[in-house]
């Protein structure tokens, strides 16, 4: 089959590799369509290599057919439009996955939009939903406000039943977005202090972080009595000064995650937690995936680019033909 | 009624004060033994005001019978033996506590030992049971192992079925009484570097310090997968620099509670998390309080100086005559 490879001082290129084999629990995808994620810059610069047992190629998440079902798979037939969480493997032609990771593509809805949602949808569920227990009526922050994971995240709130919904982004069309998808009130933080702009409108009780650095202690100063603030990447560095002492006289929770390394069986329990807390608002149209652009698999390379640069807003997605 | 009285540049004294008034879901107890807590060197220095509506003197515990029972307090009565965690005030002969906040004491018990359980079994179960979950099974670690909340938590996590129970303490001595009182291994902080000794014997799921400072970073890298760490003090100092991304890869929770600010249903809701799991323990002895050393509630400045001096293993108490 035909995967995106890395190889040295070369851009990324279509090359020929096995197609996969499946296991008993797993489906082998033909895939329509992968979503890129930055985790996805990282491990093409040697940064995050794949966890041991998947595939070393790049991508988190596809859409597709089925075309092969393992011999204790079921609950899914051959030709079932999927869209799944991958350990690996998304930019290949066909992908192997633990059946725990499918959603059901719901019915109208074409393969791009589809590679859209799993690892933003089961990244918010983790962190926000189950790690952090958020619950209807209380504040929620976001930085980032229109990456892939942003853009669900404010969405994902909004049905939830969040008393308020704040994000950071760092232009005004992004921030016009976050109010679009249903923000209460977005930070353009070139032009203004995020930490006096959530103090302003009484602070948060979880607050999605994946900048790092200065951002920690500021989310620490907006986060309200029995906060929560989870990492999900320290994009600006995981090191920092810290002073915890408004963490203890808060009764804060600072956390973080990744998805990646985690368990099929945990991964097939943070789907359900997606599927039965949000699938019916995606089927719906009340959460809708939000695309920036789609590449043919070919580009591969400039969608890489388009992602370093970062003026996107949603998400970049290679298709196959 | 008699109290310990604060003055600046005296030692503390005896001096006379108005008895306190109950309110309507409060029980004023005639105080026999008050238990010392940090807490009161802090207030004492001015760093730590009693909370809005709590009373100025010091005293977060205190131990006696009930002398007056307001108008909407039901299932207790006048001459009950009990022991209560404070908001302040158990430095007299007199102190109103809300009644969720009392325990009975058990029978055989005296008045000097039950002052030492109250505020110690209330915090290890806000934090170590509540706050982190801590299960069966599971490795526990904590700092000051022979402190006053030290020796109640070793204690707790041998009757809860901890698989194992590490403590810090700074003395041979201190380390012979943790491993008394059910510990699984102890570490002289002044000879041997905990996070090599933690690490070595596989690390902690869950971990309580009050120490701050450089602990935070080595509880971090002795936290197991999905562990998690609560503060209830940071004596060394609540400013550190900090790598957070093991916190990440790790999925940890860096937490902190205190516990005189809650509210009174919230104090309420904990007290009687000790009692369904743990009263029972103290009952049969096999939670047994510690105490170090019973003063005359007259010899206060002696009391807060063995306690700043810091050589003591379990309680100091005040006694009332």
């Amino acid at each position: 089959m035909q995967a995106v490879i890395i190889e040295a001082d070369a851009p990324l290129h279509l090359g020929t590799v096995a197609r996969p084999q499946i296991g008993e629990s797993e489906v082998l995808i033909r895939v329509a369509a992968s979503g890129l994620n930055r985790a996805d810059l990282l491990q093409r610069a040697g940064m995050y290599p794949p966890p041991a047992g998947a595939s070393d190629i790049m991508g988190l998440e596809c859409a597709g057919e089925i075309a092969e079902i393992g011999a204790g798979v079921t609950g899914w037939q051959i030709g079932d439009r999927v869209c799944a969480l991958l350990a690996g493997g998304g930019y290949g032609e066909y992908a192997s996955v633990d059946a725990g990771s499918l959603l059901p593509i719901p019915e109208g809805m074409d393969y791009i939009s589809a590679a859209c949602l799993p690892e933003a949808m089961m990244t918010v569920w983790a962190n926000v939903y189950d790690r952090c227990s958020f619950q209807p009526g209380e504040a929620f922050l976001i930085h980032g406000g229109t990456s892939g994971i942003g853009v669900m995240a404010i969405q994902m709130a909004r049905v939830y039943g969040a008393s308020a919904i704040y994000a950071t982004a760092g232009s005004d069309k992004k921030c016009d977005k976050i109010m679009e998808l249903g923000g209460t009130r977005a930070v353009n933080y070139r032009r203004e202090d995020f930490e006096t702009a959530i103090t302003a409108v009484g602070g948060a009780d979880v607050i999605l972080d994946m900048v790092g650095a200065d951002y920690v202690q500021k989310n620490i100063s907006v986060a309200k009595i029995n906060g929560r603030i989870v990492n999900i990447a320290y994009m600006n560095g995981p090191k920092m000064e810290l002073n915890l002492l408004p963490l203890m006289l808060k009764r804060l929770v600072l956390t973080g995650t990744t998805l990646r390394a985690r368990s099929a069986s945990e991964k097939a329990r943070i789907r359900k937690g997606v599927e039965a807390g949000f699938w019916s608002a995606v089927q719906t149209g009340q959460i809708k995936p939000v695309l920036d652009t789609a590449f043919p698999a070919a580009k591969a390379e400039a969608a890489h680019a388009m992602m370093t640069k970062g003026g996107h807003i949603g998400k970049i997605v290679l298709e196959w033909s």
